[in-house]
């Protein structure tokens, strides 16, 4: 199932209910200030209609989530999250700190549309505007008189938008038009693809990463502008640990064996004696006929070809530390 | 299944695994001052050992939430919660308000023991001393050489304990000596009761409340000490809710089906053409062979024996409003 998902992902165009993702709104005149406030990537230059990919920190640099922050307007924005709460956090800093704003959950439900056939499908049913709307920025698309935001994003590196429905008696009639405008496309119902994020070094909150975890050592590095002139929570906190060098990062591992099992309990990543990481998500690959596995490995343990030792519930397998993205290593 | 489970529950003794019920610890000098302010309970005269039931709430006096509040020490709170999250609300507000307070969620799995012979249980395995433990109060409790705190609480009106088990290789130890020590007993496993939480009045949170009603209209007024020398959020709200008077009530009803389907969306109350309330929890009761359910009621419509009616997805059924805790109608 999760292995036809997967080709069907990256070859045709699927349609996902990611309604479970929310958006919680911060909207005021102290809501820029709160936005900025929450994330170490300076927004400071955004403009309405950017999407950025924003990790959340507490004061000790833990990760609280890493939403997508749509900027509505000036004065207006949405965290998009499909893992845990990330409102309360927000609400209860804004009430703390005696901010004018209004922090809630706005009932809007998003739909992906992912694939490489997805630009294609969103054309013939918004028009050809779409193509238009650059990589994580979000546009209006027209619907039965309604218009929606249509946002170049997606839980998956295989292109497309991710429509928000702010009319639930228009997410069914939307998804009809998705799927008779898309049969010659080959278009089916989907989800997130566990192999394909994997692959495409995705991290999931709960999963690869929690409030143990600081984004440096995630390589979130470039969503965070430590020495830009912003005020944000955490920020001494992650400067202590740039400057003193992260010491563990996340990596890529192939796994030697065809029968990878689920991730319960993290499994110990071995040499010898010594645990030197462990593994987080993991998942066979068809792609490249090994297991894939997103590990978090102690300093020392980052060098691409390295080869070391994973003990799972099925065994002990051999397994090569790789970069992420995962790309075919050199033969 | 529910039903069998209900006659148990009502007659024997269950185990009942709550560890879902995650306790969101404030330890710290501003601990006191942070736990009083997220709740209207007045927690001043609380002593270390109290359990206090407390609806938390935010500035518009909506309801966040309803832990139970354990006070461990002066300094020390353990909410205790099974729905949602609230240590993100709590964090945000410490950090905003820059208190002097660690708030996170403690390694601990609460095991509960139910029923009308839980104490007879609880006193084989832990000793003649828990007798000495009042309602909604706790004390350490003894096993294996561990301390457990052992409260006379527990999401029943059947009475019994909840174990707060902070070790975890105890825990299947404890569950096994509970089997054996209440073989004779007629223990067995369980969980909480639908039908037994509905006639007793017990709300859940996410159906029965939500952040759109206040503790008044949700008759938790004996929870709020809105004229006491406290400081918490939510209070000039409360009061202003108060002092206009509630508008809607939370009330039980008995419905005349022997078919109670499942509460998805709320069910509309009516008298003629017109909506006075919604239906947020419903079960077939085997006690009173009636539905028994628990009803949002519009200012008006709170006179026990009034008749009205509710329209299920079943259909429409007359019904009969009745005071909360639900007790049996004068013939």
């Amino acid at each position: 199932m999760t292995e036809s998902n997967y080709w069907h992902l990256k070859e045709h165009v699927q349609v996902w209910d990611v309604s479970c993702q929310r958006q919680i709104e911060i909207v005021g005149p102290d809501a820029a200030r709160l936005a900025q406030m929450i994330t170490p990537r300076d927004l400071s230059k955004a403009v309405p209609g950017r999407c950025l990919y924003a990790p959340m920190v507490n004061a000790a640099g833990g990760l609280l989530n890493d939403p997508v922050i749509l900027k509505l307007d000036d004065d207006r924005f949405w965290l998009s999250i499909a893992d845990l709460d990330i409102g309360l956090w927000v609400a209860g800093l804004a009430h703390g700190l005696g901010l004018d704003v209004q922090v809630f959950e706005a009932d809007v439900h998003p739909l992906a549309v992912q694939g490489p056939k997805a630009n294609e499908l969103v054309a013939r049913v918004f028009g050809e505007s779409v193509h238009d709307i650059g990589f994580f920025r979000f546009a209006p698309v027209e619907f039965m008189g309604h218009e929606f935001r249509a946002a170049r994003t997606g839980w998956s590196k295989q292109g497309g938008f991710e429509i928000y429905v702010d009319r639930a008696d228009l997410a069914e009639p939307l998804w009809d038009v998705l799927f008779e405008a898309g049969t010659d496309l080959d278009v089916g119902p989907g989800c997130p693809n566990l192999i394909e994020r994997i692959e495409g070094g995705l991290l999931s909150y709960g999963n690869d990463i929690t409030v143990a975890n600081n984004p440096l050592e995630c390589r979130l590095d470039q969503f965070c502008q430590l020495d830009a002139d912003i005020d944000f929570i955490g920020r001494d906190a992650l400067r202590r640990i740039r400057d003193d060098g992260p010491t563990r990062r996340t990596m890529g591992l192939f796994l030697d064996t065809a029968d990878v099992p689920s991730v319960r309990d993290r499994w110990p990543v071995i040499v010898g004696d010594e645990a030197i990481g462990f593994v987080t998500s993991a998942a066979w690959s068809p792609a490249f006929h090994r297991g894939v596995a997103l590990a978090m490995m102690e300093w020392g343990w980052w060098t691409p070809g390295v080869e070391v030792e994973v003990e799972t519930p099925a065994g002990r397998f051999s397994a090569t530390i790789t970069d992420l993205p995962f790309e075919v290593p050199a033969a």
